[in-house]
Protein backbone atom coordinates (compact mmCIF):
# COMPACT_ATOMS: atom_id res chain seq x y z
CA UNK A 1 0.00 0.00 0.00
CA UNK A 2 1.24 3.54 -0.82
CA UNK A 3 -0.17 6.18 0.94
CA UNK A 4 -0.26 8.59 -1.88
CA UNK A 5 -2.82 6.68 -4.14
CA UNK A 6 -5.86 7.31 -1.17
CA UNK A 7 -8.14 9.54 -2.27
CA UNK A 8 -10.18 11.54 0.59
CA UNK A 9 -13.79 12.32 -0.52
CA UNK A 10 -15.46 15.21 0.93
CA UNK A 11 -19.43 15.02 0.97
CA UNK A 12 -21.75 17.17 2.26
CA UNK A 13 -24.88 18.65 1.73
CA UNK A 14 -24.16 22.18 1.73
CA UNK A 15 -20.88 23.61 0.86
CA UNK A 16 -18.36 20.79 2.24
CA UNK A 17 -16.29 23.76 3.88
CA UNK A 18 -16.99 22.67 7.07
CA UNK A 19 -16.13 18.45 6.17
CA UNK A 20 -13.42 19.75 4.33
CA UNK A 21 -11.36 22.32 6.85
CA UNK A 22 -11.76 19.75 9.67
CA UNK A 23 -10.64 16.71 7.20
CA UNK A 24 -7.82 18.72 6.34
CA UNK A 25 -6.68 19.28 10.19
CA UNK A 26 -6.97 15.42 10.97
CA UNK A 27 -5.19 14.86 7.48
CA UNK A 28 -2.36 17.14 9.09
CA UNK A 29 -1.77 14.33 11.61
CA UNK A 30 -0.52 12.39 9.12
CA UNK A 31 2.35 12.21 6.28
CA UNK A 32 0.42 11.84 3.50
CA UNK A 33 -0.67 13.63 0.33
CA UNK A 34 -3.63 12.06 -0.29
CA UNK A 35 -6.12 13.10 -4.07
CA UNK A 36 -9.06 15.46 -2.51
CA UNK A 37 -12.64 14.74 -4.29
CA UNK A 38 -15.47 17.54 -3.28
CA UNK A 39 -19.05 17.17 -3.43
CA UNK A 40 -20.73 19.59 -2.12
CA UNK A 41 -24.34 20.37 -2.36
CA UNK A 42 -25.09 16.30 -2.59
CA UNK A 43 -28.81 16.89 -1.24
CA UNK A 44 -30.50 14.57 -3.08
CA UNK A 45 -31.19 10.75 -3.13
CA UNK A 46 -29.81 10.68 -6.87
CA UNK A 47 -26.86 12.46 -6.16
CA UNK A 48 -26.44 10.13 -2.75
CA UNK A 49 -26.06 7.03 -5.42
CA UNK A 50 -23.97 8.98 -8.20
CA UNK A 51 -21.29 9.80 -5.06
CA UNK A 52 -21.42 5.98 -3.85
CA UNK A 53 -20.85 5.18 -7.26
CA UNK A 54 -18.07 7.38 -7.81
CA UNK A 55 -16.36 6.17 -3.96
CA UNK A 56 -16.88 2.51 -5.20
CA UNK A 57 -15.44 3.13 -8.57
CA UNK A 58 -12.25 4.60 -6.93
CA UNK A 59 -12.19 1.84 -4.06
CA UNK A 60 -11.63 -0.68 -7.02
CA UNK A 61 -9.24 1.33 -9.29
CA UNK A 62 -6.79 2.11 -6.11
CA UNK A 63 -7.18 -0.85 -4.51
CA UNK A 64 -7.62 0.82 -1.02
CA UNK A 65 -10.66 1.86 0.24
CA UNK A 66 -11.40 6.00 0.02
CA UNK A 67 -11.64 7.73 3.45
CA UNK A 68 -14.92 9.45 3.43
CA UNK A 69 -15.83 12.81 5.42
CA UNK A 70 -19.41 13.76 5.80
CA UNK A 71 -21.33 16.30 6.69
CA UNK A 72 -24.97 15.45 5.96
CA UNK A 73 -27.68 16.65 8.01
CA UNK A 74 -30.11 15.03 5.41
CA UNK A 75 -31.27 11.27 6.95
CA UNK A 76 -32.09 9.76 3.24
CA UNK A 77 -28.99 11.03 1.96
CA UNK A 78 -26.23 9.75 4.53
CA UNK A 79 -28.45 6.33 5.16
CA UNK A 80 -27.88 5.82 0.81
CA UNK A 81 -24.00 6.53 1.71
CA UNK A 82 -23.52 4.81 4.66
CA UNK A 83 -25.11 1.26 3.29
CA UNK A 84 -23.74 1.88 -0.36
CA UNK A 85 -20.40 3.20 -0.30
CA UNK A 86 -17.32 1.36 0.11
CA UNK A 87 -14.80 3.95 1.91
CA UNK A 88 -13.93 4.08 5.51
CA UNK A 89 -16.93 6.11 6.42
CA UNK A 90 -15.79 9.21 9.32
CA UNK A 91 -19.76 11.01 9.68
CA UNK A 92 -18.84 14.23 11.24
CA UNK A 93 -22.42 15.13 12.20
CA UNK A 94 -23.85 11.93 13.35
CA UNK A 95 -20.67 10.96 15.65
CA UNK A 96 -20.97 14.87 17.72
CA UNK A 97 -25.00 15.21 17.53
CA UNK A 98 -26.16 12.13 18.57
CA UNK A 99 -24.41 12.65 21.98
CA UNK A 100 -25.27 16.25 22.19
CA UNK A 101 -29.11 15.33 21.35
CA UNK A 102 -28.83 13.36 24.91
CA UNK A 103 -26.91 15.87 27.12
CA UNK A 104 -29.37 18.48 25.58
CA UNK A 105 -32.48 16.93 25.76
CA UNK A 106 -33.51 18.07 22.35
CA UNK A 107 -33.95 16.24 18.89
CA UNK A 108 -31.43 18.13 16.16
CA UNK A 109 -33.32 20.26 13.48
CA UNK A 110 -31.30 18.78 10.67
CA UNK A 111 -30.61 21.61 9.15
CA UNK A 112 -28.89 21.74 6.36
CA UNK A 113 -25.36 24.03 5.91
CA UNK A 114 -24.66 27.15 8.50
CA UNK A 115 -26.34 29.22 5.40
CA UNK A 116 -29.82 29.88 5.39
CA UNK A 117 -31.25 32.96 2.95
CA UNK A 118 -28.59 35.34 3.75
CA UNK A 119 -30.59 38.38 2.25
CA UNK A 120 -32.66 37.95 5.46
CA UNK A 121 -29.28 37.92 7.68
CA UNK A 122 -28.59 41.11 9.43
CA UNK A 123 -25.18 39.27 10.37
CA UNK A 124 -24.31 38.39 7.07
CA UNK A 125 -24.95 41.57 5.62
CA UNK A 126 -22.89 43.19 8.69
CA UNK A 127 -20.10 41.09 7.44
CA UNK A 128 -20.38 42.19 3.33
CA UNK A 129 -20.35 45.99 4.97
CA UNK A 130 -17.25 45.08 7.60
CA UNK A 131 -15.86 43.99 3.64
CA UNK A 132 -16.45 47.19 1.86
CA UNK A 133 -15.56 49.21 4.97
CA UNK A 134 -11.65 47.34 4.81
CA UNK A 135 -11.67 48.07 1.54
CA UNK A 136 -11.96 51.52 1.37
CA UNK A 137 -9.85 52.41 4.40
CA UNK A 138 -7.03 49.67 3.13
CA UNK A 139 -3.91 51.53 2.83
CA UNK A 140 -4.80 54.76 4.25
CA UNK A 141 -6.89 55.55 1.52
CA UNK A 142 -9.54 57.12 3.87
CA UNK A 143 -9.97 59.15 6.93
CA UNK A 144 -13.43 59.39 7.11
CA UNK A 145 -15.41 57.51 9.38
CA UNK A 146 -12.37 55.90 11.22
CA UNK A 147 -14.52 56.09 14.48
CA UNK A 148 -16.46 53.30 13.13
CA UNK A 149 -13.43 50.94 12.98
CA UNK A 150 -13.14 47.77 15.01
CA UNK A 151 -9.55 48.01 14.86
CA UNK A 152 -6.82 49.89 12.53
CA UNK A 153 -3.76 48.12 11.46
CA UNK A 154 -0.48 50.31 10.79
CA UNK A 155 2.74 49.07 9.88
CA UNK A 156 5.43 49.26 7.18
CA UNK A 157 4.31 48.93 3.58
CA UNK A 158 4.20 44.71 3.16
CA UNK A 159 4.11 43.68 6.67
CA UNK A 160 0.54 41.96 5.94
CA UNK A 161 -2.12 44.38 6.96
CA UNK A 162 -3.74 44.20 4.19
CA UNK A 163 -4.81 40.47 4.09
CA UNK A 164 -5.11 40.24 7.67
CA UNK A 165 -7.63 43.32 7.53
CA UNK A 166 -9.78 41.50 5.21
CA UNK A 167 -9.48 38.12 6.58
CA UNK A 168 -10.98 39.94 9.79
CA UNK A 169 -13.65 41.72 7.97
CA UNK A 170 -14.42 38.68 6.01
CA UNK A 171 -14.28 35.69 8.61
CA UNK A 172 -15.04 37.94 11.33
CA UNK A 173 -17.35 40.83 10.32
CA UNK A 174 -15.09 43.69 11.89
CA UNK A 175 -14.32 46.77 10.72
CA UNK A 176 -10.41 46.23 9.84
CA UNK A 177 -9.32 49.72 8.80
CA UNK A 178 -4.98 49.54 7.48
CA UNK A 179 -2.97 52.36 7.98
CA UNK A 180 0.80 52.13 6.38
CA UNK A 181 3.89 53.80 8.06
CA UNK A 182 5.51 55.36 6.10
CA UNK A 183 9.59 57.77 6.17
CA UNK A 184 7.33 61.20 7.33
CA UNK A 185 5.84 59.37 10.17
CA UNK A 186 9.36 58.70 11.19
CA UNK A 187 10.84 62.13 10.28
CA UNK A 188 7.71 63.73 12.33
CA UNK A 189 8.44 61.01 15.29
CA UNK A 190 4.52 60.53 15.63
CA UNK A 191 1.62 58.60 14.67
CA UNK A 192 -0.03 59.52 11.59
CA UNK A 193 -2.05 62.92 12.83
CA UNK A 194 -5.69 61.12 11.81
CA UNK A 195 -5.02 58.16 13.86
CA UNK A 196 -3.99 59.56 17.59
CA UNK A 197 -7.69 59.91 18.46
CA UNK A 198 -8.41 56.33 17.94
CA UNK A 199 -4.95 54.63 19.64
CA UNK A 200 -6.98 52.11 21.83
CA UNK A 201 -7.97 50.50 18.53
CA UNK A 202 -4.53 50.31 17.04
CA UNK A 203 -2.31 47.42 16.23
CA UNK A 204 1.24 46.96 14.93
CA UNK A 205 2.35 44.70 12.59
CA UNK A 206 6.28 44.30 12.37
CA UNK A 207 8.27 41.58 10.22
CA UNK A 208 12.24 40.41 9.88
CA UNK A 209 14.03 43.18 7.91
CA UNK A 210 15.47 40.39 5.83
CA UNK A 211 12.16 38.88 5.50
CA UNK A 212 10.49 42.23 4.22
CA UNK A 213 13.59 42.90 1.97
CA UNK A 214 13.11 39.06 0.24
CA UNK A 215 8.78 39.92 0.09
CA UNK A 216 9.42 43.81 -1.42
CA UNK A 217 12.07 42.10 -3.47
CA UNK A 218 9.79 40.25 -5.37
CA UNK A 219 7.87 43.14 -6.03
CA UNK A 220 10.51 45.90 -7.14
CA UNK A 221 13.70 43.95 -7.37
CA UNK A 222 16.83 45.90 -6.54
CA UNK A 223 15.18 49.16 -5.70
CA UNK A 224 16.36 51.11 -2.54
CA UNK A 225 12.64 50.09 -1.28
CA UNK A 226 13.20 46.31 -1.00
CA UNK A 227 16.88 46.90 0.10
CA UNK A 228 17.76 45.07 3.03
CA UNK A 229 19.62 48.54 4.39
CA UNK A 230 16.19 50.42 3.91
CA UNK A 231 14.12 47.74 5.44
CA UNK A 232 16.01 47.53 8.29
CA UNK A 233 15.34 51.31 9.22
CA UNK A 234 12.05 51.28 8.20
CA UNK A 235 11.29 48.48 10.69
CA UNK A 236 13.60 49.86 13.08
CA UNK A 237 12.13 52.76 12.61
CA UNK A 238 8.14 51.71 13.21
CA UNK A 239 9.23 49.40 16.19
CA UNK A 240 10.60 52.56 18.03
CA UNK A 241 7.46 54.95 17.08
CA UNK A 242 5.22 51.91 18.00
CA UNK A 243 6.81 51.25 21.36
CA UNK A 244 6.80 55.31 21.94
CA UNK A 245 3.18 55.31 21.26
CA UNK A 246 2.31 52.12 23.59
CA UNK A 247 0.67 50.51 20.76
CA UNK A 248 0.18 46.25 21.04
CA UNK A 249 2.06 44.34 18.23
CA UNK A 250 3.46 41.46 16.83
CA UNK A 251 5.63 40.13 14.46
CA UNK A 252 4.26 38.35 11.66
CA UNK A 253 7.71 37.29 10.37
CA UNK A 254 6.40 33.57 10.44
CA UNK A 255 2.69 33.53 11.10
CA UNK A 256 0.06 32.97 8.72
CA UNK A 257 -2.67 35.14 8.11
CA UNK A 258 -5.30 33.03 10.76
CA UNK A 259 -3.03 32.91 13.03
CA UNK A 260 -2.18 36.89 13.45
CA UNK A 261 -5.60 37.47 13.32
CA UNK A 262 -6.69 34.70 16.30
CA UNK A 263 -3.87 36.69 18.45
CA UNK A 264 -5.39 40.37 17.34
CA UNK A 265 -8.99 38.78 18.39
CA UNK A 266 -7.38 37.51 21.49
CA UNK A 267 -5.48 40.97 22.28
CA UNK A 268 -8.57 43.59 21.90
CA UNK A 269 -11.29 41.21 22.86
CA UNK A 270 -13.47 42.95 20.65
CA UNK A 271 -17.10 43.44 22.57
CA UNK A 272 -18.70 41.93 19.51
CA UNK A 273 -16.88 38.69 19.73
CA UNK A 274 -16.83 36.68 23.29
CA UNK A 275 -13.31 35.39 24.31
CA UNK B 1 -32.50 23.63 31.80
CA UNK B 2 -32.03 26.99 29.92
CA UNK B 3 -30.31 26.49 26.93
CA UNK B 4 -29.70 30.34 26.64
CA UNK B 5 -27.43 29.80 29.33
CA UNK B 6 -24.80 27.14 28.00
CA UNK B 7 -21.19 27.71 27.45
CA UNK B 8 -19.61 26.10 24.74
CA UNK B 9 -15.66 26.43 24.73
CA UNK B 10 -13.49 25.98 21.67
CA UNK B 11 -9.79 24.99 22.65
CA UNK B 12 -6.92 24.28 20.60
CA UNK B 13 -3.09 24.80 20.47
CA UNK B 14 -3.39 26.37 17.35
CA UNK B 15 -6.14 28.95 16.15
CA UNK B 16 -8.87 27.11 16.77
CA UNK B 17 -10.53 27.80 13.74
CA UNK B 18 -11.19 24.85 12.91
CA UNK B 19 -13.04 23.45 16.53
CA UNK B 20 -15.11 26.59 15.99
CA UNK B 21 -15.90 25.79 11.99
CA UNK B 22 -16.99 22.46 12.79
CA UNK B 23 -18.25 22.83 16.41
CA UNK B 24 -20.71 25.90 15.26
CA UNK B 25 -21.66 23.71 11.88
CA UNK B 26 -22.60 21.13 14.79
CA UNK B 27 -24.20 23.55 17.19
CA UNK B 28 -26.27 24.53 14.04
CA UNK B 29 -28.11 21.32 14.26
CA UNK B 30 -30.07 22.59 17.15
CA UNK B 31 -31.69 25.33 18.46
CA UNK B 32 -29.70 27.04 21.19
CA UNK B 33 -27.60 30.24 21.19
CA UNK B 34 -24.36 29.31 23.45
CA UNK B 35 -22.15 31.60 24.17
CA UNK B 36 -18.76 31.00 23.02
CA UNK B 37 -15.56 31.04 24.13
CA UNK B 38 -12.48 30.26 22.55
CA UNK B 39 -9.44 29.50 23.95
CA UNK B 40 -6.62 29.43 20.67
CA UNK B 41 -2.88 28.46 21.57
CA UNK B 42 -3.49 26.18 24.34
CA UNK B 43 -0.35 24.91 23.99
CA UNK B 44 1.03 24.56 27.32
CA UNK B 45 -0.13 22.37 30.40
CA UNK B 46 -0.15 25.43 32.23
CA UNK B 47 -2.08 26.83 30.10
CA UNK B 48 -4.43 23.80 30.11
CA UNK B 49 -4.90 23.91 33.88
CA UNK B 50 -6.23 27.86 33.17
CA UNK B 51 -8.65 26.56 30.80
CA UNK B 52 -10.32 23.13 32.71
CA UNK B 53 -10.64 26.04 36.04
CA UNK B 54 -12.09 28.66 33.15
CA UNK B 55 -14.51 25.23 32.40
CA UNK B 56 -14.60 24.06 35.77
CA UNK B 57 -15.69 27.75 37.46
CA UNK B 58 -18.65 28.13 34.82
CA UNK B 59 -20.12 24.87 34.85
CA UNK B 60 -20.69 25.82 38.72
CA UNK B 61 -22.24 29.45 37.58
CA UNK B 62 -24.64 27.84 35.13
CA UNK B 63 -25.35 24.81 36.62
CA UNK B 64 -25.05 22.79 33.84
CA UNK B 65 -22.03 21.31 32.07
CA UNK B 66 -20.31 23.35 29.35
CA UNK B 67 -19.58 21.89 25.74
CA UNK B 68 -15.87 21.44 24.94
CA UNK B 69 -14.91 21.20 21.53
CA UNK B 70 -11.21 20.57 21.41
CA UNK B 71 -8.44 19.93 18.29
CA UNK B 72 -5.55 19.36 20.36
CA UNK B 73 -2.73 17.45 18.80
CA UNK B 74 -0.28 17.97 21.72
CA UNK B 75 -0.96 14.53 24.29
CA UNK B 76 0.15 16.50 27.09
CA UNK B 77 -2.09 19.52 27.04
CA UNK B 78 -4.96 17.08 26.69
CA UNK B 79 -4.70 14.96 28.91
CA UNK B 80 -4.80 17.54 31.59
CA UNK B 81 -8.81 18.54 29.89
CA UNK B 82 -9.57 15.06 29.67
CA UNK B 83 -8.38 14.47 33.49
CA UNK B 84 -9.70 17.92 34.91
CA UNK B 85 -12.80 19.49 33.04
CA UNK B 86 -16.19 19.00 34.22
CA UNK B 87 -17.49 19.98 30.73
CA UNK B 88 -18.78 17.75 28.32
CA UNK B 89 -15.79 17.00 26.21
CA UNK B 90 -15.92 16.59 22.35
CA UNK B 91 -12.32 15.60 21.16
CA UNK B 92 -12.51 15.91 17.81
CA UNK B 93 -9.10 14.45 17.01
CA UNK B 94 -8.97 11.69 19.19
CA UNK B 95 -12.31 10.44 18.11
CA UNK B 96 -11.14 10.62 14.05
CA UNK B 97 -7.40 10.22 14.26
CA UNK B 98 -7.02 6.70 16.21
CA UNK B 99 -9.19 4.82 13.70
CA UNK B 100 -7.43 6.71 10.79
CA UNK B 101 -3.89 5.45 12.32
CA UNK B 102 -5.73 1.95 12.28
CA UNK B 103 -6.45 2.48 8.33
CA UNK B 104 -3.56 3.74 6.98
CA UNK B 105 -0.94 1.61 9.68
CA UNK B 106 0.67 4.54 10.54
CA UNK B 107 1.21 6.63 13.60
CA UNK B 108 -0.25 10.06 13.68
CA UNK B 109 2.61 13.09 14.48
CA UNK B 110 0.66 15.29 16.69
CA UNK B 111 1.38 18.50 14.33
CA UNK B 112 -0.23 21.52 15.91
CA UNK B 113 -2.06 23.47 13.51
CA UNK B 114 -2.40 23.99 9.91
CA UNK B 115 0.33 26.04 9.19
CA UNK B 116 3.93 25.48 10.08
CA UNK B 117 6.27 28.63 9.15
CA UNK B 118 4.06 30.42 6.71
CA UNK B 119 7.23 32.06 4.93
CA UNK B 120 8.70 29.10 3.89
CA UNK B 121 5.39 27.59 2.02
CA UNK B 122 4.95 28.06 -2.04
CA UNK B 123 0.95 27.72 -1.52
CA UNK B 124 1.22 30.40 1.30
CA UNK B 125 3.54 32.72 -0.69
CA UNK B 126 0.60 31.64 -3.65
CA UNK B 127 -2.30 32.81 -1.78
CA UNK B 128 -0.73 36.22 -0.91
CA UNK B 129 -0.08 36.59 -4.45
CA UNK B 130 -3.67 35.99 -5.53
CA UNK B 131 -4.84 38.31 -2.35
CA UNK B 132 -2.74 40.60 -4.32
CA UNK B 133 -3.67 40.37 -7.80
CA UNK B 134 -7.64 40.32 -6.80
CA UNK B 135 -7.53 43.59 -5.27
CA UNK B 136 -5.55 45.52 -8.15
CA UNK B 137 -8.13 43.33 -10.64
CA UNK B 138 -11.24 44.28 -8.36
CA UNK B 139 -14.10 45.97 -10.34
CA UNK B 140 -12.41 46.29 -13.41
CA UNK B 141 -9.14 48.41 -12.30
CA UNK B 142 -6.84 46.51 -14.34
CA UNK B 143 -6.45 45.02 -17.48
CA UNK B 144 -2.96 43.81 -17.24
CA UNK B 145 -2.37 40.60 -16.61
CA UNK B 146 -5.85 38.83 -17.42
CA UNK B 147 -4.19 36.05 -18.70
CA UNK B 148 -2.86 35.45 -15.03
CA UNK B 149 -6.51 34.77 -13.85
CA UNK B 150 -8.08 31.51 -12.72
CA UNK B 151 -11.57 33.26 -13.22
CA UNK B 152 -12.84 36.95 -14.16
CA UNK B 153 -16.14 37.48 -12.41
CA UNK B 154 -18.88 39.60 -14.19
CA UNK B 155 -22.21 41.18 -13.14
CA UNK B 156 -23.71 44.40 -12.25
CA UNK B 157 -22.65 46.68 -9.71
CA UNK B 158 -23.42 45.32 -6.21
CA UNK B 159 -24.52 41.44 -7.59
CA UNK B 160 -21.67 40.00 -5.10
CA UNK B 161 -17.99 40.28 -7.58
CA UNK B 162 -16.03 41.90 -5.08
CA UNK B 163 -16.51 39.56 -1.29
CA UNK B 164 -16.81 36.37 -3.93
CA UNK B 165 -13.38 37.22 -5.54
CA UNK B 166 -11.65 38.51 -2.64
CA UNK B 167 -12.81 34.63 -0.73
CA UNK B 168 -11.69 32.96 -4.05
CA UNK B 169 -8.62 34.53 -3.45
CA UNK B 170 -8.15 34.44 0.41
CA UNK B 171 -9.44 30.79 0.57
CA UNK B 172 -8.57 28.91 -2.59
CA UNK B 173 -5.88 30.84 -3.54
CA UNK B 174 -6.98 31.88 -7.05
CA UNK B 175 -6.29 35.08 -8.62
CA UNK B 176 -9.96 36.34 -9.75
CA UNK B 177 -10.56 39.12 -11.45
CA UNK B 178 -14.17 41.06 -11.04
CA UNK B 179 -15.54 43.56 -14.01
CA UNK B 180 -18.37 45.25 -13.79
CA UNK B 181 -21.13 45.27 -16.65
CA UNK B 182 -22.66 48.88 -17.39
CA UNK B 183 -24.81 51.00 -19.46
CA UNK B 184 -21.90 51.12 -22.25
CA UNK B 185 -21.42 47.73 -22.63
CA UNK B 186 -25.58 47.34 -22.70
CA UNK B 187 -25.52 49.96 -25.44
CA UNK B 188 -22.89 47.99 -27.54
CA UNK B 189 -24.29 44.71 -26.62
CA UNK B 190 -21.13 43.48 -25.90
CA UNK B 191 -18.75 41.89 -23.34
CA UNK B 192 -16.09 44.65 -22.07
CA UNK B 193 -13.56 43.97 -24.79
CA UNK B 194 -10.68 42.87 -22.66
CA UNK B 195 -12.93 40.17 -21.39
CA UNK B 196 -13.65 38.95 -25.16
CA UNK B 197 -10.20 36.93 -25.09
CA UNK B 198 -10.79 35.52 -21.96
CA UNK B 199 -14.17 33.85 -22.77
CA UNK B 200 -13.63 30.31 -20.98
CA UNK B 201 -12.48 32.00 -17.31
CA UNK B 202 -15.56 34.44 -17.29
CA UNK B 203 -18.29 33.54 -14.79
CA UNK B 204 -21.50 35.56 -14.13
CA UNK B 205 -23.23 37.06 -10.99
CA UNK B 206 -26.84 37.88 -11.24
CA UNK B 207 -29.34 38.91 -8.80
CA UNK B 208 -32.93 39.82 -8.08
CA UNK B 209 -33.71 43.26 -9.34
CA UNK B 210 -35.43 44.25 -5.96
CA UNK B 211 -32.91 42.76 -4.01
CA UNK B 212 -30.20 44.89 -5.86
CA UNK B 213 -32.15 47.44 -5.02
CA UNK B 214 -32.88 46.95 -1.46
CA UNK B 215 -29.07 46.26 -1.11
CA UNK B 216 -28.06 49.56 -3.46
CA UNK B 217 -30.53 52.26 -1.75
CA UNK B 218 -28.71 51.50 1.22
CA UNK B 219 -25.22 53.28 -0.33
CA UNK B 220 -27.44 55.88 -2.26
CA UNK B 221 -30.53 56.02 -1.01
CA UNK B 222 -33.44 57.36 -3.26
CA UNK B 223 -31.37 57.53 -6.59
CA UNK B 224 -31.85 56.92 -10.27
CA UNK B 225 -28.81 54.12 -9.50
CA UNK B 226 -31.31 52.08 -6.58
CA UNK B 227 -34.68 52.50 -8.02
CA UNK B 228 -36.17 49.25 -9.03
CA UNK B 229 -36.32 50.39 -11.91
CA UNK B 230 -33.21 50.50 -13.18
CA UNK B 231 -32.32 47.36 -11.03
CA UNK B 232 -34.74 45.79 -13.28
CA UNK B 233 -33.05 47.10 -16.83
CA UNK B 234 -29.61 46.02 -15.79
CA UNK B 235 -30.12 42.85 -14.50
CA UNK B 236 -32.47 42.27 -17.73
CA UNK B 237 -29.61 43.56 -19.84
CA UNK B 238 -26.87 41.72 -18.30
CA UNK B 239 -28.58 38.38 -18.31
CA UNK B 240 -29.07 39.03 -21.59
CA UNK B 241 -25.66 39.38 -22.46
CA UNK B 242 -24.53 36.72 -20.57
CA UNK B 243 -26.75 34.26 -22.34
CA UNK B 244 -25.55 35.78 -26.04
CA UNK B 245 -22.53 35.31 -24.81
CA UNK B 246 -22.57 31.71 -23.39
CA UNK B 247 -21.22 32.65 -20.47
CA UNK B 248 -22.18 30.52 -17.05
CA UNK B 249 -23.96 32.61 -14.08
CA UNK B 250 -25.51 31.92 -11.30
CA UNK B 251 -27.75 34.16 -9.08
CA UNK B 252 -26.53 35.25 -5.92
CA UNK B 253 -29.94 36.60 -4.27
CA UNK B 254 -30.24 34.18 -1.36
CA UNK B 255 -26.61 32.85 -1.40
CA UNK B 256 -23.19 33.46 1.18
CA UNK B 257 -20.08 34.54 -0.29
CA UNK B 258 -19.21 30.46 0.69
CA UNK B 259 -21.64 29.34 -1.47
CA UNK B 260 -21.40 31.45 -4.36
CA UNK B 261 -17.52 30.51 -4.16
CA UNK B 262 -18.27 26.65 -4.29
CA UNK B 263 -20.45 26.57 -6.78
CA UNK B 264 -18.01 29.05 -8.97
CA UNK B 265 -15.41 25.88 -8.57
CA UNK B 266 -17.63 22.72 -8.99
CA UNK B 267 -18.26 24.43 -12.68
CA UNK B 268 -14.83 26.38 -13.45
CA UNK B 269 -12.69 23.10 -12.04
CA UNK B 270 -9.58 25.06 -11.79
CA UNK B 271 -6.73 22.52 -12.79
CA UNK B 272 -4.97 23.36 -9.25
CA UNK B 273 -8.29 22.06 -7.26
CA UNK B 274 -9.48 18.49 -7.66
CA UNK B 275 -13.39 18.10 -7.99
Amino acid sequence: MTTHSRTVFFISDGTGITAETFGNAVLAQFEMKPRHVRLPFTDTVDKAHQAVRQINHTAELEGVRPIVFTTLANMDVLEVIETGCKGMLLDMFGTFVRPLEIELAVKSNHRIGRFSDVSKSKEYNDRIAAIDFSLQHDDGQSNRDLEGADVILVGVSRSGKTPTSLYLAMQHGLKAANYPLIPEDFDRRQLPPALIPHRKKIFGLTIQPERLSEIRNERRPNSRYASLENCRHEVSEAEAMMRRAGIRWLSTTTKSIEEIATTILQELRPERLVY
